[in-house]
């Protein structure tokens, strides 16, 4: 135990026993409840409080849950509850472990928070029925901590993400305390890893605190855990290295464990608070440190209190408990009594009145309206949720007076806009990037930020442009993982984010993104209660089309693949195609709820081409005929250019300046997509375009060449039922390359403005006779382009440079 | 310092300096002529070894490199060798930190190995000056250590794998040491984060062994380290935590840390042999314990030896000596007359002749032949590589002898193929899993496998089921990130193996993907001097349509997207409808070399179709039509029933036999899809049918039913092109489900037999009139059957059981 612990124990009343007989005694009644509730989800859908003997008849069909680690999460929960009403602690619970639902649901029905949210499931014999019956039950709810959970914000059902859910959920929440169960299953996964390390941002002034409970219940579901089974010392020290200071609570007698669990819980919220107001009450100008914060690591059997053995095996304390410790009671009618009498060591007719509601002694023990748990406001974000104030994105335009004349960093206009939005919202906005935020050119938000979070050590060169503050809004840490979590985090509890990070790189939060895609369309579709929270803003930049120094292993634009297999109701994809389409795009992200909007859009000088009132329409519409380039004139035209993608746009382009100087009569019309969604049918997505638009933009028989940003596939996948479907010829990344130049990265994949003319050429009938001389020519100039830039480490000027003709 | 190794220490010569002057003499010099080739890639296109004086014209167009990380890591290669030399150790080396690869690169061209692959990088001066040039430069290598880098198993272009891979190289390499500098960016990522706890399940009697370097030199692109700015106590207790025995290597003083890191690199040897001798030396019988294994934490400036400073900022140990330490040379005379004094300052005249070689005291230095790190088989794997001897798969056949009547679990199945395989390749083969080997019932494997690799603490009831031992070849380990890195380490040092996952988490290993089939694509393709290694092979079961109790998160079958996004070359995916086809399948997947298999396949019951050589005959092909479930008997059929994926193809036949029964005088053809890529055109994939082909199975014109496992627009991306695509009516999984029953599942998704009937009256004209009845009927099932899974909990055993008529 740590030193501070043990100073702060010294308070410790009746002789290191600082429960009373009598709290002792209504503690551990109160979790004989939850834990009789727990068992009573996992098998019973009649017969709730066991008024009769048990039947195979009360037993559900199928057995389907788990109880190894509910008895300690709910061990854990009476704990807290009894600290909330003590100190009036503003908390919250996120359980880690995978599938320990029924301890939060248990708690959150002893509260009266779950049959205030759902009435039918009423605190009595009849609710208490229909709450055990739809668990885990066809139509009914799941064994995660699912979105219909009151108080979570953590399903859990990939695991990993407690701890930087946690952090999310402190950070700029000065008075929430933030309990994190974690699994020691979860424990090993690299996302868990690493969160550790979380406490290094965290600034115990204008952050609040969290609590790691390291629920060391010994096995997954077929293995020992590897924290289980390394030293005990080595626990220490590795927690003591990750900058934490642990308190240990190890046993399995529930009375000792009570007295024990008391006082390091105690002790806990003691030390803090103590972090906490030294640090606030330091004097003005002080820096803050980092403090080491308390942990704990509870150390108690897998499935406690289940049956100590079946049939001769170990089940208590064993893997055999991870799952339904007791798999046929319906067939064996002894394992049927096993199951009655272990729910009957619980004594449920002392925990629940005859009309099947927690006696009035034990109700007191819980606290009462937001400070119950699951009635907590910040695990309701959207309940909390404020509209960020946003400065005039207008403001922040570019001035484009002719399309095509001036180059410019899209994601630094941007980055502008960000700075002083954050400006506005200095307790409810942060910016998220791996160590990249400078790379990808939005470093000037830093001075709206105070620079970046950094709690860890100082050097003198830091002051050296290092752009550290104990007071940073930006948060970096090279870890995709951790920053996604806590963005999760931060926006599940009501503030708003922005996360920027390489094009590849994205994929390493896939499945992060699916099933935070999977919260939010649960919430939103089926959750009245939940109130709508901020969205996650995703900036992908420094795209594939740019990695020309980083090669082949830095080009993968599939992650719009993965965005496009979630539900319609909670995607959007955006590719502004220039920096005012891109302020455009980041004020409606930013104002946006309940989505997951992916911005694409490089870091890079590129070409501008609208003003901001053009963009804005542009933008509002998602798609649209850019009449600049076209030269249709209110007829058929010969070809429609499309194109989504900054860079795929600007081939475009010029592919559409070569055709009208060497094919005047052709005529081209040229089309721009902004929000990808537009190409699916209306009937597949609310951003999708009806037939009649869709035709009218992209002719009925007409050939299409479209140049895309990502994999060619994407945009066969959202058009296939269209009329003209089969004259679309899509071009887009098809794993060539390596380290090339810009250009020739663009050639290599044929999206170069060279094989774009080339593609139009084929695909207009007359121009096959006119044009050859120009294909000739064009084909020259892809050889030249390579040629030079492998002899020059370089793009040709005279060969990539181009504007739009004025 | 580790005890051991204080004591090791006693045995030091020269009064704790290890090195004799002259000794100290060549190391240092050899290491400058590495930091002098890392300089010379990253800036110069000519005069090589600055024998003219350096102007602008000498540099390259564009800078794009990283020094950061080059010295230290040179650093280390220089003693790694003296002991290599020394001690004739086996060891490779993999370079963890990003674009370190100028270090790996230079010490390829001193030890001689890159001339031998790349002739004309010769040693000499024509050859240094394209070996230069070609860094880094378009047409030319990239800046990690890519697979065109002699030496390399470990590209590193994504963050976070070089510990997880470098232990897949030690497992079954008893003699090797896996020597894996880890960068302090990297170890700040998830997947980095938990490899550290891989020494859990090393044993030090059969396997080899690995030494981490944690390169602590502070600064990421434009950040400290979180691990470089935690107090040096923290830094020690973690890394004992994780189980290691940390020896510090610090300073900056090139004569100081040269002989200090001698002594510690000599002891970590030494202590690393201790350790195997005893545990090797052991009394037979003797179970040998976890050891803790050295390691060591390199704290060296930022760019080492780089000039101090720049324009009056700190250059050296910044974080502006991450990428390129002098941006302007070019522009600015003053920069470059500070790069041409900081080149000098590594005296290349010392070290090269005149010819432009290594002078012969400094070559003498380096190991020879295979010893020579980058010359070491182990890292051209292919090389080792012996194909797996295989137990005849047809032994294990399910005795079919007419289709649809028994029902089985095809991974149980699967799992007797593959304990008899490993059984056969005891030394060469290891299954992994993330704690679900026994869940997705595989558990058999145990038998032939000593059961699972546990090196740490074993308790009394272990012995009960636990199936663990010291010996055990089956790895399981609650992170996918560090079972696919070993997996990966495996192959790519010549071995064999197999993985199995729940569906929906594979999408956590994504990126890993991505990255392993580029590495993949490239040595394929491009590098005849690379051996081929073996396939991974990935079995992708707990399906989507069987995750009932676990819900909504576990439901996502979106890998195969990302997959088919990656390169024809090294890309297959099977479906095998049953236990037969599973059997076969996986027989070829395990033969085979240089892919990534997937293979998807239930682990629940399931009603088997072929008998063995029907099944061996159907995988051949990849698809075909199913006779028995046909009545189209050579003429064209009504409508085509198509499926892939064991569940589809169970509903997909149900279907047919409701229409069969109901609609007697329909023509239907059923065809099954194993090898998805038949799916694709010729022209795109090696595997694609012909259009002939195609046609000749899907027809021209008729409506085709495509009951599909995953996403149904992926079959669309596949088929867009094909003739009769536009009649092609998908099914798969749309984002629906919760807690339900399978049937049910399939029927929120359409996949069921009910809908699937109704698709083909919706679609053959004739039926609509005559069929309306049964589609009432059909419609009636729905209702029925979701209603009886909402009261009871299961399926009506009455609407979903049946077997295909005899």
């Amino acid at each position: 135990m740590s030193n501070v612990s043990k100073e702060l124990g010294k308070d410790k009343s009746q002789g290191g026993k600082p429960l009373s007989a009598e709290e002792l005694r209504k503690v551990d009644a109160y979790w004989r409840a939850c834990n009789y509730l727990c068992v009573g989800m996992l098998y019973l859908r009649a017969n709730p409080l066991l008024r009769e003997p048990l039947k195979p008849e009360h037993i559900k069909n199928r057995l389907l849950g788990h109880w190894g680690s509910d008895p300690g999460q709910s061990f854990i929960w009476v704990h807290l509850n009894r600290l909330i009403k003590k100190y009036d602690l503003d908390l919250i619970y996120l359980s880690g472990p995978g599938h320990g639902a029924p301890a939060t649901l248990s708690n959150s029905y002893l509260e009266g928070v779950y049959s205030e949210v759902y009435p039918d499931k009423s605190e009595d014999v009849v609710g208490m029925q229909k709450f055990f019956k739809q668990f885990s039950f066809p139509g009914g709810i799941g064994s995660h901590c699912t979105p219909e959970t009151p108080g979570s914000i953590h399903e859990g059902g990939e695991l990993g993400y407690s701890l930087s859910h946690g952090f999310g959920a402190a950070f700029d929440n000065p008075d929430l305390i933030v309990t994190v169960v974690v699994g020691d299953g979860e424990a090993e996964t690299g996302p868990l890893a690493t969160s550790w390390h979380s406490n290094k941002f965290l600034n115990p002034v204008r952050d609040g605190a969290v609590l790691p409970i390291l629920h060391l219940n010994g096995y997954k579901i077929a293995n020992p855990t590897v924290l289980a089974r390394i030293t005990p010392e080595e626990l220490e020290w590795m927690f003591k290295g990750y900058g934490w200071e642990p308190h240990v609570v190890e046993g399995d007698d529930p009375a000792t464990m009570h007295q024990l669990m008391a006082g390091v819980m105690e002790d806990c919220v003691k030390e803090i608070r103590a972090i906490q107001k030294k640090a606030r009450s330091a004097p003005k100008g002080t820096e803050p440190e980092r403090p080491r914060w308390p942990m704990i690591i509870l150390r108690s059997p897998k499935g406690w209190t289940c049956p100590k053995e079946i049939d001769g095996h170990k089940l208590e304390g064993s893997w055999r408990a991870h799952q339904m410790p007791i798999l046929d009671p319906v067939t064996n009618p002894k394992h049927l009594k096993l199951l009655e009498k272990w729910m009957k060591s619980y004594k449920p007719e002392e925990l629940f009145d005859d009309s099947g509601k927690l006696i009035a002694e034990l109700k007191e023990m819980a606290p009462v309206g937001q400070r119950r748990i699951t009635a907590n406001p910040h695990a309701n974000g959207g309940l909390l949720r404020k509209p960020m104030e946003l400065p005039d994105f207008r403001d922040y335009a570019v001035k484009v007076e002719k399309p095509g004349q001036i180059e410019i960093s899209p994601t630094d206009v941007l980055a502008h806009f960000l700075r002083d939005a954050m400006k506005k919202n200095m307790t409810s906005f942060r910016v998220f990037g791996p160590d990249e935020t400078a790379s990808n050119k939005l470093q000037v938000i830093y001075e709206g930020s105070h620079g970046k979070t950094w709690m860890a050590k100082m050097l003198p060169e830091d002051a050296d442009g290092g752009d550290l503050s104990r007071e940073g809004r930006v948060m970096e840490i090279l870890s995709e993982h951790t920053l996604e979590g806590w963005f999760e985090g931060y926006v599940l509890t009501g503030r708003h984010g922005f996360f920027s990070t390489y094009e590849s790189f994205v994929h390493i939060i896939d499945s992060m993104f699916n099933q935070h895609a999977k919260w939010l369309e649960k919430s939103k579709l089926e959750l009245r209660w939940r109130a709508p929270i901020s969205s996650i803003n995703l900036l992908i930049t420094s795209l594939v089309w740019r990695q020309d120094h980083n090669g082949f292993t830095h080009q993968d634009p599939g992650f719009l693949d993965v965005v496009t297999n979630k539900s319609p109701e909670v995607t959007r994809i955006y590719l502004p195609p220039d920096a005012n389409c891109l302020l455009s795009v980041g004020d409606h992200c930013l104002r946006s709820s309940n989505y997951v909007n992916v911005i694409v859009a490089d870091k890079a000088l590129h070409l501008q081409y609208l003003n901001m009132e053009d963009a804005v329409t542009h933008c509002t519409k998602g798609i649209g005929i850019w009449d600049f380039a076209s030269n249709d004139a209110g007829e058929e035209p010969d070809v429609v250019i499309a194109c989504a993608g900054d860079i795929p746009t600007e081939e475009a382009l010029a592919a559409v300046a070569i055709l009208r100087e060497r094919c005047a009569d052709l005529k081209i019309r040229f089309v721009n997509v902004v929000d990808l969604f537009r190409l699916m049918p209306e009937t597949e997505h609310p951003h999708g375009l009806s037939e009649r638009e869709f035709d009218s933009l992209f002719t009925k028989d007409k050939p299409v060449i479209f140049n895309f940003h990502a994999y060619a596939s994407l945009v066969h996948k959202l058009t296939y039922k269209r009329t003209n479907h089969e004259n679309f010829h899509v071009r887009g990344y098809k794993e060539k390359g390596n380290i090339n130049t810009p250009l020739e990265l663009a050639i290599l994949n044929q999206i170069d403005r060279f094989d774009l003319a080339i593609d139009v050429i084929d695909r207009v009938p007359r121009l096959q006779m006119t044009a050859a001389h120009t294909k000739e020519w064009l084909k020259g100039q892809i050889i030249e382009a390579v040629n030079y830039a492998h002899e020059n480490g370089i793009d040709s000027q005279e060969i990539r440079e181009w504007k739009w003709p004025l």
